[in-house]
């Protein structure tokens, strides 16, 4: 992963310093905490790469779901149940990956939706038998609504069509939730997520591993990755160090009246990736009260770009409107399949395209895209994967958790809780009551 | 559609009434623009609902395309020029198209990816015979890169396994092009879009139309909707005049700090209709400069959120974080297929979700979101729409097309142009010189 901030962000290597030298006690407790596989402390995301038990777990559960025949593994989970899944598998199987070959195939079921559990339900009953299909439940605490309500539907279509299909079924929950206990009643098969390991730092858990095991993606270069990134997080050595690096300059640029995070994404197959950052940032930092117990209305709103998708819709207002955002120009260069003849049907329209590849043009915009933002001195910094491989985004996702966790540090806000959504949790639940 | 502020919006009818009176010589001249078929104004988009000639052009080039067994239609655009046919399309045939059995399906090839390029070629190239496939390209001026090098790229991957395939070919574009011309010359099929109508207002345009209607989408009732909402537009009565109103609204929000404008919609099959309409705002009001030449870099940035998704992944930041957001929640009630059994297989997780329709669970999460805007303070106006049919979208579409030449009036700046893309373009295009 290439990180370049120097030229193009609106700092000084002072300002990077200052933060850095504040930031010295915490990157000492993480680094202590990636010593250890204790799971005892809030930041133990960063153990589950070392894991090796884990990952035993995970291929062990996967081998007795993986058949022969199977063509759908539905992943019933929502945000930090199954984005984390969904952003690894979409940058590896592809943006179309409905509609390719390729076997098996994840399918998500997140929120409640009638047209969604048609969809996949009509899926299933098509299949030859049950062998063809798998289906995993996460919910960390095990009472998510549209993880319990879209399981019991779901298995309620198939039971109708199939009769008994428990054994097609696994949960991943914690070990002290009902849901862990009710799987253990029904004999249904199960594996447990750390206690301390919230949903947004659980993609290298089994909730993100099980299903990336099943979708035929290496989990091992996945985690190989990942380490890489929590050596290079807890590193003092700053020119490695880009989690620290990266979370000291968004502190800054939200300091510089920068109240928005533009992750700006070169690929149709990385959306889901910076979804998965969306949630990540958005729960970590966005906080009614600091860590002294004051109310500070903290956070930075991210969003979502896709290039070059979104200049032909947002970068009118990135470069003309208001200079409110911060953003992180994501990319890598691959694939070199197909590519503009010499012989144009329709010639003449634009120029320079003759002979060349599509990853050439895609290039060339990102420059494009690079030049305008100096032009119009809006703040970005470039980070260039080496290719989309499982190594490149464990490496990503685990980078991304440590900036977070510097962030939130720096920000002096918990990066781990979310307590504002409780309120329309319980409003919901009056709700159905009536219902 | 049903437009409810009153109670959830942080303004007062005196603050709307004084914008009413401002718009009103506007208001006037929409009136006025809507009662011809001259597309001789900048506002001339809300022509096309009512020219006749147009839908009849559109159904007679639909006719050529249509074949017995067409079964992908391939839609080379990129912004506006795709923006709104896929809005539509998604949310009829659903967020999962690609993988249900509906035909013909339209696949939307945008920015330029190699892995969608080979993933659409082999789609076409795995067909029976050339009548399975239509490909329309779309570009008003007919010089966007991506159009041109993915029309060209496909073009040949399809001719080196069929030969000639021009007959399957149409291009969208201006009288005026140079697209327009070389389709001509080579005798392609085509159909023109009228000058003053960008790409963002382009929905109901051939850009649109052409490719919903080989989608068998209604088309008569999307333009019936279309019809109405222009109706109600130009109304003096703001009690129907949502498109005045709205953009009062936002006017006001954005006054009171609120920067950004979260359109949340409750279905994964409205997060396309977002996405135009953050191209719609995101362009049409982010603007350098005002309407008298002064520097003002204004705009609204709109984001999007999907209903429940997005309530496990932002709730936090929405609720919690700074109160800089004015929220349009945008929902429709449809469809109860799927329900929770009375009989569960694992009892005991979430309550009061048996024998419930996955209908009702998400009514009661809409519920619960506006009891915790409402408990937070902050502000939210709701739009529900009747169901999710062509009329509705077609109602939708003018509707907000219409709030935003009110919303660029209000702020004094040019709805219709997009000065600022020039400069990643100018440098793109140096770039593939050398490249």
């Amino acid at each position: 992963m290439k990180f370049e901030y120097q030229k193009s962000a609106l700092v000084t290597e002072e300002q990077i310093n200052a933060l850095a030298e504040r930031l010295e006690p915490y990157r000492q407790h993480l680094s202590d905490v990636a010593e250890r596989i204790d799971y005892a402390e809030p930041e133990s995301s960063i153990q589950l790469p070392f894991d090796e038990d884990l990952i035993t777990r995970v291929k062990k559960l996967a081998d007795t779901l993986r058949t022969p025949t199977l063509q759908y593994v539905v992943v019933v989970g929502i945000g930090g149940s199954n984005l984390g899944a969904m952003s690894v598998y979409e940058a590896i199987a592809g943006s179309m990956n409905l509609l390719i070959d390729r076997l098996p195939k994840l399918l998500f079921l997140d929120t409640i939706s009638d047209e969604r559990m048609t969809a996949v339900t009509r899926q299933l009953v098509n299949a030859s038998t049950i062998d063809d299909f798998a289906i995993i439940a996460i919910s960390k605490s095990g009472g998510t609504t549209e993880v319990i309500a879209n399981m019991e539907a779901l298995w309620h279509n198939l039971e109708e069509h199939y009769g008994d299909v428990s054994g097609r079924f696994a949960v991943v929950t914690g070990e002290h939730s009902k849901l862990w206990q009710a799987a253990e009643n029904r004999a249904i098969q199960k594996i447990s997520l750390p206690d301390p390991v919230g949903g947004r730092y659980s993609v290298l858990s089994a909730a993100g591993l099980l299903p990336i095991e099943l979708a035929k993606i290496d989990t091992d270069q996945l985690l190989q990755g990942a380490r890489e990134a929590v050596k290079d997080g807890v590193s003092k050595d700053l020119s490695k160090n880009h989690a620290l690096v990266s979370a000291s300059l968004n502190l800054l640029h939200l300091q510089a009246e920068r109240s928005m995070h533009n992750t700006f994404l070169f690929s149709p197959k990385l959306e889901s990736l910076g979804k998965w950052y969306r949630q990540l940032m958005g729960e970590s930092i966005g906080k009614e009260k600091d860590l002294d117990g004051h109310t500070v209305h903290a956070g930075i709103t991210p969003i979502i770009s896709i290039g070059s998708t979104d200049l032909h819709s947002m970068a009118q207002l990135y470069y003309g409107g208001p200079d409110d955002k911060f953003t992180n120009l994501v990319y890598a260069f691959e694939g070199n399949v197909n590519e503009v003849p010499a012989h144009l049907q329709l010639p003449g329209l634009v120029k320079e395209i003759q002979r060349k590849s599509l990853e050439q043009i895609m290039t060339a915009i990102i420059g494009g895209v690079k030049a305008a933002y100096e032009e119009k001195k809006r703040p970005f910094i470039s980070i260039q994967l080496e290719s989309i491989t499982p190594k490149e985004l464990g490496y990503y996702l685990q980078f991304r958790m440590i900036e977070m966790m510097y962030l939130a540090k720096l920000m002096n806000v918990n990066a781990f809780d979310q307590p504002a959504v409780e309120t329309y949790k319980t409003a919901t639940q009056n709700l159905l009551k009536s219902a």
